[in-house]
């Protein structure tokens, strides 16, 4: 997983020249979806999603400093009974509330209490960029890495790896978007990228000898957008792609539309000289990524790992870089809600689908339940919201029988969008309901967004308040109350108890209810 | 609180021959609401709402054998760090799970593990009525005392308290309606509601020193419908009311109701001698109720107590009794989902408001929020989904600045209903929205019920399949998506700590995202 890759910043997905050869390689022996969104533009609940398979609404996180809720079961509750070792290298931004645990009488010392804070993975090697040194009270394995190579600093994340050099040495704060054009203050082979990648390859030369799930969760590209020599500059403002906005976006806008636009971040992101300075490095960190998958995948193949393990390349969700007005993600256009989706699992695909793109719309939370149906874990149906994509990796189910609209969330309480539009912080709630012609976004308690994408794939004609579309929006409406619907909420009873359930059991276990 | 009451059978809500004097008097000095319904009509969900001010979607307890969420928090978690002692009497029907806890590590020999089993509340004496024999795995502390009476069985619940006595001496078994029209194998004074209303007392006694609160909890009226002497026969044929039913009610039904109205207990109380023999039993044991209310209201007053004691009566949902065809509950008629809720607190009502009816739309969740209005408690507002009642009981508050509708829901995937109808378990939920005008039924994958109050105040006639009223069901889902919405999601972050959050706050802790 990268964290905030835009789906069209591949190759294999059309960039036209940021070329990611190893990420291709495993779309042409895999399945490429072409359709896959993200269940949030943020990465703490679209992560919740990954690892949970199920939406917001169920496991409760709506914001980057949400905890999940406690009887969540993550990827490790299915997979470690199985035997699986279950870790994670790098980022998992995902924790129980410690002093609910805490309040329920847990010992935080236990393996599970432990996981319990990095998303139920084994933290193998927890790196979560600029939460290591804030939100996150962990070992700092990459700071201690950093301190022993010589690099010597309160935070050398942040003052190494996030801040950039001049050709005169003077050090520039990566968090201003203008370091980006200088090289980072480390070498790449120091850099957090390859320091995850060989992390990674610690743990599987370490677990060789039994199953295992590894959570790779790079960092970049994700700002601080600060990329090592020669990464900082393989790319230049050529490389950078046409901005995707129109006039006619900001001429009658939607209030949160609009007041997203206002951030410094979207404000900064509209300047030329931002997207030519920014895009390029954003782009050498995904090249840098790249060739690190590349040093991977040659391990597997040298440890022949190849032909038994399944491979998922995804992000939690993408970047606006300026696109539409915007800055970061949070709302769902396609540039911040849609994601990259490869997967490669031997024994599934063949001649047909090697190398196929699908186009069928699927979700975050499918993946946990294609690794349950592709391991034998238990399916657990009160749980899964997701669906296995295997049907779809087989050429089993196609777009007739596959579900007719994907779903994402947003809480916009957050970024100070709240405070400008003078909104309590439990209103600020908005669903994006996409079927693959129309994209319709409700908002409570203000009027909805509604993108015809057949028409306008671009998304700059909001169609919400035009009262011709009022039975489009109701249609998507009743999409919507019937995805509410579907939700699994009863997770405190077993599938198989509830298929049980009836008079007849009632009777045999003592109770006659009605009986004259 | 008591079990499968209906709203309209005590004498403050109009019953013209069941008279409560007891109730009424707490109707008097109180607030009595005539529009209070319950958040489901089925016991285990109902509660979990009660107990947690949260709705189903929430709590997770869709059906009677399912777990409350892990986190939620009940009345308990409130009370408790103000210093009140908050324990239950009689039944609480609502649990975590066990084998979730155990798997997190919880040791269930603590206070909180051992409460967590009773809906949070302290296990002063539970008694579950039939779950005490097979759920619920506690102490049976009432058939010990049975037991210790010389009432000697297996299972004195069933056989003795639960079972009747003819003239002859033959024992009938209580799950057979027919039965009822024997008393019980037990004496008045050692049946459930004498027993559990002792030991409220001996609660109060022993906790006078300190802040308490009491869940006095009775099993009655719900069945077994077996009435100790002399309750067994106060009432008789002619005290029943006329049953509320209509032939246009079974000309084109919803299927969902049709399949209902087939089921063995709804089939046995469309039986006039049914009616005549259970329905006066089911009288005498609200009159019990009522008797024994009586006597712990005069030991409040001995102990100096009514006037520093908030007194809440109320039911956790109806019976049909055989009106519209039905027995039980479960479905949305008022016999099912209206309940009675009484409210006196000494120190708000006042002259002007005691003895008051008021006929706002207010919901079991309301009970909690107004519990810890009242108490001080934390407000907790990323949790508490009911509103307190305090500016209704103040007179702050009128029709016009309140709810415009209630909310009660069901999983019908029980009850044999879901066989008939072929669906998956997940599949069977259903939705009332209720405003003063109008009754809708939201069916997830069904058509909609829908009933105009003003016209047909009984709800015969169920207008959710005419096209004349497609608009109506259009608001009225409109109002479904707002409630949806309205959920709180997000209890794993504090309600400060979101007021908190956006870019400024995101500065000062290093995060500064997009500056150029």
């Amino acid at each position: 997983m990268c964290d905030q890759l835009r789906q069209d910043y591949l190759s294999c997905y059309g960039h036209s020249t940021l070329d990611t050869p190893n990420i291709d390689s495993l779309a042409k022996r895999g399945v490429l979806f072409t359709n896959a969104y993200c269940q949030a533009p943020e990465c703490a609940p679209s992560r919740a999603s990954f690892y949970s398979g199920r939406y917001l609404s169920s496991h409760g996180v709506m914001g980057y400093e949400d905890a999940t809720r406690l009887d969540e079961q993550m990827i490790s509750d299915y997979l470690e009974p199985l035997g699986y070792r279950t870790a994670v290298v790098g980022k998992s931004h995902s924790f129980k509330k410690e002093s609910e645990l805490r309040r329920l009488g847990v010992d935080m010392n236990t393996a599970y209490a432990k996981a319990s804070q990095h998303g139920g993975f084994e933290p193998y090697e927890i790196h979560e960029g600029d939460l290591a040194c804030s939100v996150a009270p962990n070992d700092h394995g990459y700071s201690n890495y950093l301190r022993s190579l010589g690099y010597d600093a309160a935070n050398p994340w942040q003052s190494c790896a996030n801040s950039s050099i001049a050709p005169n040495g003077e050090i520039h704060d990566g968090w201003k978007l203008r370091s980006a054009r200088f090289p980072a203050a480390v070498s790449e082979e120091h850099s957090e990228t390859a320091f995850i990648t060989s992390r990674a390859i610690d743990f599987i030369a370490e677990t060789e000898d039994r199953p295992w799930c590894l959570h790779l969760s790079y960092i970049k590209p994700h700002w601080p957008v600060i990329a090592p020599k020669p990464y900082h500059n393989l790319f230049g403002p050529s490389d950078v792609q046409p901005v995707v906005s129109n006039q006619i976006e900001i001429k009658h806008p939607h209030p949160v539309y609009q007041a997203f636009t206002q951030l410094e971040y979207s404000r900064t992101f509209c300047r030329n000289d931002v997207r030519e300075t920014v895009i390029p490095v954003y782009m050498g960190l995904v090249k840098q990524i790249d060739d690190h998958l590349g040093r991977l995948f040659e391990v597997l193949e040298k440890r022949a790992l190849v032909e038994n393990t399944i491979i998922i390349f995804t992000s939690d969700h993408g970047d606006y870089l300026g696109d539409h007005g915007l800055g970061e993600k949070y709302l769902f256009h396609d540039a911040s809600v849609k994601i990259p989706l490869i997967i490669a699992a031997p024994g599934v695909e063949n001649d047909t689908t090697r190398g196929m793109k699908r186009d069928e719309l699927v979700e975050a939370v499918d993946i946990l339940p294609t690794l349950i149906q592709l391991t034998g874990a238990d399916t657990c149906h009160e749980r899964l919201e997701g669906h296995s994509l295997l049907p779809l990796l087989e050429l089993k189910a196609t777009a007739a029988n596959w579900r007719e609209f994907a779903v994402s969330e947003l809480d916009y309480s957050d970024q100070g969008v709240r405070n400008r539009l003078g909104l309590d912080p439990y209103m600020c709630r908005a669903i994006m309901i996409k079927s693959h012609r129309w994209k319709y976004i409700y908002y409570w308690n203000l009027r909805p967004q509604l993108f015809d994408l057949h028409e306008d794939p671009n998304e700059f004609v909001d169609l919400g308040s035009m009262s011709e579309y009022k039975s489009i929006c109701h249609m998507m409406d009743e999409r919507l109350v019937s995805w509410q619907n579907s939700l699994k909420r009863r997770v405190g009873i077993a599938y198989d108890c509830v298929l049980e359930q009836g008079p007849d059991r009632d009777e045999k276990n003592g109770f006659i209810i009605g009986r004259w």
